[in-house]
């Protein structure tokens, strides 16, 4: 791994680029030997564009199978070779239709796509009561057979809202601090009848959001009561890894960024407080 | 092809299904040598159940990368064999994810999934205007370059409306007529701001709706005035195949029936009007 840097070199410009992916197909965001990563593919395209190598640090490393439809990347390209116009034009071509560029940006040259970022905001959508799954509609939502109860979901989603200590349904991570500040964890019904949770936090711990689902759907359906996600959480208990809901219905919604001016005091303090974590 | 029966063998049951597909993996509705289609996986799938052959009629032969949100099929099984209650459930246990059964009912003897049928409703969707596609939602949605008139796309369309010879806009077919009654044309925008147009009539001649997509679009892109599509349709000259738009724009969305007591005569009339085509 290429380890971040804070500005670009000099020479050099900082682009922020947007960017959707169907993640089906792809073993996750970060590069692995013989896998399609998003991260191989893209910084790949990159690289013929700019024709130099090209390290690209994104806000949130979705695993395999994750889907978003507002991810964002930050990455230092030469000067010289900077058509920023036609750049996702560009780079739309010689990508697959599974992953699209939206905009491509010049950033502030302190703007750091995964330290600066102030939040990520997940969507999860279940299929739930065995209902059959419409073919086209089959790629961004888990099914579940047993009917969910909305008002558990949320009476017991909504006591893990606030700045704690997610170590109950974080993957441990030698050196890593497990304390997020979840601000959104609300279930809802969608036209079609799915249900759907939105979930928001200032970062998540590696497999964080797929364990709060499944704990919450252990409730919803009446496995355990509406108190058992707080004890969780409570006391610390790494919950079972068979309550951990599937990569599929996952998608990564929205990261958000401060203004310009306040980023580089954000940035800073966020690498000092937990280097290596999304 | 096995001659349509109208009414069930005795011993048999006439089964009334209704599905959905993504057509994208699959090389059309009809059985064909070597190629998965979507008859050759149904009627396999029917046949473990029931333990006999099972010759599916279908109310909307589509093509290759067409897709269903609601297709209707008849089939009749041997009535021994016949769990109906959880007919769709070992189907859905048996297909693969992109072709579901959301119902099987049991039909009146006289019910033809293809001549009792008195209206199709297709619907297109196309990202004009050089829109970048969110990969999730790029399987059924067809994109075009340049920017699309509303207006001018129903002006056109509307006087395509009636019971009409479509010969300009169907594929030639020896011993068919090409006479439909085309009852909506109607383009809007999505709320996601792709375009779409709701297409429907009794039934459509090989390729036709495609056609007409392709001739619209001729005009809401300002290549053709107004006024040709009525003109190519009065002449019955057959419009350019190159004006044909892709499968992957188009999806069945509804197949109408009459009232059970209404049977019939509606089959009879259909078969005797235009047998061999849907």
């Amino acid at each position: 791994m290429t380890e971040p840097t804070l500005n670009p070199e000099s020479g050099f410009r900082r682009l922020r680029i947007q960017l959707a992916y169907d993640g089906t197909n792809f073993a996750g965001w970060a590069k692995q030997p013989d896998q399609r990563t998003l991260q191989e593919e893209l910084e790949s395209a990159i690289s013929l564009i700019v024709r130099a190598k090209a390290d690209s640090i994104v806000a949130g490393r979705t695993d395999a199978g994750v889907h978003a439809t507002h991810q964002i990347i930050h990455v230092d390209v030469p000067e010289a070779e900077l058509d920023i116009e036609n750049f996702a034009y560009r780079l739309n071509r010689i990508l697959d239709e599974d992953l699209r560029i939206f905009s491509v940006k010049e950033a502030p040259a302190n703007f750091h796509a995964r330290f600066s970022a102030t939040s990520r905001q997940y969507i999860y959508k279940i299929a739930d009561g065995a209902a059959v799954v419409p073919p086209i509609e089959r790629f961004d939502v888990a099914p579940w057979f047993r009917t969910l109860d909305v008002d558990a979901l949320n009476e017991a989603s909504s006591k893990m809202i606030g700045e704690r200590d997610f170590a109950a349904f974080c993957k441990f991570r030698e050196g890593s601090t497990t304390i997020r500040n979840l601000t959104t964890f609300n279930w809802y019904r969608l036209p079609n009848g799915y249900l759907a949770a939105d979930v928001i936090a200032d970062a998540f711990c590696y497999s964080m959001v797929r364990n709060l689902i499944g704990a919450a759907v252990c409730v919803g359906e009446g496995r355990f009561d509406k108190d058992w996600m707080g004890q969780m959480l409570a006391n610390k208990v790494r919950v079972s890894d068979s309550y951990v809901f599937p990569a599929k219905g996952l998608t990564l919604t929205n990261v958000t960024y401060p203004k310009d001016e306040e980023l580089p005091d954000r940035a800073a303090m966020t690498l000092a407080r937990r280097i290596g974590e999304d």
